[in-house]
């Protein structure tokens, strides 16, 4: 119930940072697809770690390996097992970390919870397990392959991309090592990331991501609304605290009929306040979502925190972390979004006669 | 799978904004407990519509009815079923509305999804259908008596609450018929929504929750945050576009050094930027987030949109409606709340030896 | 999680015997269906106490309220809500039954596990709840109409029905009050029953069910096979002790060349020891399974029992009760039976490409 | 939703007989449990194939490897990852059933419901899925250490152990290859494989299961009950045909009189046909179940069957198969029973304040 994400297809998960491996089983995929592997492996090969200057320097290299459900290149329909191995694992740098909790990281909590966690890499709390996600959304992807995802970083800190969205050139996005689509903006966003590494701490951000070609009809009124699953998909990401759909939190300023989407001939919209859902069903425009993330809590300073009897005591940061996990998080965020709408895209063959 | 809210407790729901009545059951609720049915009521009152002259002028009583699942006054463990009969409905005034669809509404997703539609007062795009979910809540909020649940408006439209949340004093919230906790501020709200109502047009605004008294160790990672839960529940809510936690889009600016929450003595934190949430887990601090209310779709001026052929036309809104759904909204919030942490509280007893 | 059947299509029920009413929720049907709502009324009315003089005299209409899902006589593909009213309640027969346990009843494991329970009637140990099953066992008939459902009566204690199930005219199912679709089994048995009846006692006996013109490739391997889902179904039922498909125990005696079903020309068997079901799918063949009921525990006799202390006690049912539930079972099996297989039959549109 | 079993804990796994290995999840094991690992390896051994001469001759060593969830020999409360390799695969023995189906196997129906399969040792359809399942019942014994598991096999073909349960000595059901706790019958039976084997045929049985030393209240009314779960789980071992728990299908020609249980003194019953479970819900005695085996479909002998246009053909077994399924379904039953038992047990913990 807890490492499970899906209704019709399920992506349930294990792995820690610093264990043998990580993996999944993926179930409720539909028999019958041709998998394009080395698709996949280009997605996990924008979110592995040691890809650049901006993120951690830790060397993997994300190979995933599928068990099952999967023969002669297709789809069987039935249960699809992978595995990913970690290879630099480096669990001398966390022995300082054995007793204490860093502030802001959930080191603290899961102790509490649990009474009992692998510290080793952050254990599961670790956002390397997000690597199970991609593998998941990269064949939900393929599924679905008419819709087209396309996040990119909007904002590192107070540097944010001005362009309208209609503006931008999202084929750019992966033209350079942030993954804004506005070169001008990714050059500041660099050089701001690596002077925050330098100084040791961390820097938070706002994914933007658009997602083009959507049919209308998808997303399950009340409760499983396509805005609210997405929602618990994107806040599901480490660091993630903000999640806002279409006009979002500025929209909340804006008059009914200043806001309101009107319709124009064939059930297009004039404007796209509603981010492509409205009532939780897809209506057919492009879907736009922001995501919003805190800078990561692990910093190279030396900070007050208590140890694991409530006493105070001192943690400074070691090891291979990210100063920004916004590049990463970008393919990431295409994968949930992908693995949820094709689970909305399957469930809707059964919805009516 | 798609009117359900929950996981150990679930609500199940149903009913349309015309219909007969509305209802649904509680599966899961533990028995013992000592129902205070003036205190369901109570929460009830506070989302009805007709309580106020800056909400829709629908009069209904919203009394609930148990059914089962509770004898003696105490929940017997067993399936708690309950229904609310709708008294007031003036479904003429939806005639008008058969053949086209209000622009930012669900009407045309519905009708594109289903293929079929209960128009008459939005049917079960409703959020009529919310008066269920604060039955659930209210039995929730018994359940935890002792987290404390305060939710209220902080802004509407580009009126916004300048205190600190500290300063508040929550017990101002119900003084008031915007559900604001400072007066001043209070008076612009509802001075605001009347001209707007006047004008026959919506606007929205932004609804702040504060749950007190939380324990550690509530929420399931990895994809039953609690963070990502609430986050599911809050984008449930009608006209809902936004979610953020603790520090939530402004967070996104800072540095890891500034943002972080450092431990002090016993396990508190000296800031909260967590908003009472790391790794997904309840840390012991208030948990903290907003809800963000695009403006309702359906106003009373004249707007072009297209009928079931896909052909333009006009609408025009007639009947009961709400400017501003923000101050039933807040019972609602607190609602969802108390659901989700209640579940985890349940759910918390059996994840360690 | 517990008062829920079903995945795609799900039932959610509510209610005790004595209590205001029972009833349930049908989520995920599809939209578009029209609904018979006569053929629903009637296998209600083959369900309900009071029909015949070989079960319970408690007279109850059992007429079926809907409250939501369907407009204009059709599925909306919103949550299908539903109350059956109870009317006939005696409850002050139960008083004798506060504070001991009826031996092979429920009473006492319910006392044990809840520390509390609705004694009047049984509460929600009473076979009353099935009425709701039936409601939503009828709807699934509607939706998958060309498969066709037999369930009737194979045995009543030691007179079982001696003609090969090819040899039966199930038509005649109806035309008796056991529902043994050979008249002269059909004398026996009533004579049977009429007798225990007299004599304040209880029969057991076994439920035979054959499914007609069912498709192939209804059933989800691994742990959702259609055997298995069937056999929780049938086992929930009150008094249900035994499920057995195809061949079931007697099968177990015999060699794999005097077992196996032969595969002829276009995919049909020679024989069918698979009852219809191969690794957990349907095979097109007719699902053929039995149900076995164990004697109604409440019987007129007196019994040594103990009291809520533990203490010895005794105690003589009163009231109204079944000698002998097989008659009015037998739509509940099918019920279950066909709510199953609409679930299968909807999600196997999302198996394969 | 198909390749995962339990509710609160929850095993999900993937798998083919030929591929590479096959392994699985368990969600929601709690934290804080020592792993005895010689333990959950003895259980694999007696459920491995090549254990003795009247099993099929295939060799596995079924070493399980755990990836994750286990820290310092400790549960941590994250989902626990495994993997069992496959080492002994022969699939040119599978290559002449390439485009034939095996009378009364599913390589029929999950040809004709995917579209596609892997037809190598059978696919998912192996019983060697059943590795994954002796391994999550083996922590779960673990969790529930208390409650004690014994399954033997009480029939072979028309070979039936005469003794009734009281009278046997459940330690000797190990002290021979087929898992009879009676020395005489367990010969008769084992020569009878023998027989079977060399003739190039299969033979059924039933397996009877005791549980010892259950708590009270294990179980969730109303469709979760005790009795419906353990059903599901033992119909969905491989050549499962039928379940029946206490007096099963015998009890059904008693009266009520004859059958009940009578309660004594501190809540035990003289007798036990309810089988330790009434009302879907644990009460105390010893649960007893029996599940029925169908002889294996693929014998050595030809037979005539299909091939993938629909046109008739003949096909006979290659490879190494069991004669017999029974003596290594012993383990596997009470795996499932003891994962069942441990998923109410930790569910019970939330359902009463």
């Amino acid at each position: 119930m807890f490492n499970e994400f899906g209704k019709f297809i399920k992506l349930t998960t294990f792995g820690e940072s610093h264990g043998l491996a990580l993996g999944g089983i993926i179930d409720g995929f539909p028999a019958g697809l041709s998998v394009n592997f080395d698709e996949i492996q280009k997605d996990l090969d924008r979110r592995k770690p040691g890809q650049s200057r901006i993120v951690t320097q830790r060397k993997e290299e994300d190979k995933v390996e599928f068990i099952s459900g999967i023969f002669d290149g297709k789809t069987t329909g039935q249960s699809i097992g992978f595995i990913i191995k970690n290879t630099n694992q480096k669990s001398k740098d966390y022995d300082h970390n054995t007793g204490v909790f860093r502030p802001s990281h959930a080191d603290f909590t899961y102790f509490q919870k649990y009474g009992i966690r692998d510290y080793r890499g952050g254990g599961r709390t670790s956002a390397r397990e997000t690597v199970n996600w991609v593998v998941a959304g990269a064949l939900a992807k393929q599924l679905i392959s008419s819709i087209r995802f396309h996040a990119f970083v909007s904002s590192i800190g107070e540097i944010t991309l001005q362009k309208n969205i209609n503006e931008l050139d999202l084929n750019l996005t992966e033209s350079n090592i942030v993954r804004c689509p506005d070169p001008k903006t990714a050059e500041q966003m660099i050089q701001k990331i690596a002077e925050i590494k330098k100084d040791g701490d961390t820097i938070g951000g706002i994914i933007t991501c658009i997602i083009k070609n959507v049919p209308v009809g998808l997303g399950e009124p009340i409760f499983d609304k396509l805005s609210a699953r997405l929602a618990q998909g994107m806040m599901s990401i480490n660091a993630a605290k903000g999640f806002e759909i279409g006009s979002g939190f500025a929209g909340t300023q804006l008059k009914g009929s200043e806001h309101n989407d009107i319709f124009i001939q064939g059930g297009k919209t004039l404007t796209n306040n509603s981010g492509g859902v409205q009532g939780g069903i897809s209506n057919g425009m492009d879907i736009v979502f922001k995501v919003a993330f805190k800078p990561v809590a692990t910093i190279m300073k030396e900070q007050q925190t208590i140890d694991e009897k409530g006493n105070v005591s001192t943690i400074k940061g070691k090891g291979r972390h990210d100063p920004c996990v916004l590049p990463r998080a970008v393919p990431i965020v295409e994968a949930i979004a992908a693995f949820v709408l094709a689970d909305f895209w399957l469930m809707n063959k059964a919805r009516k006669i």
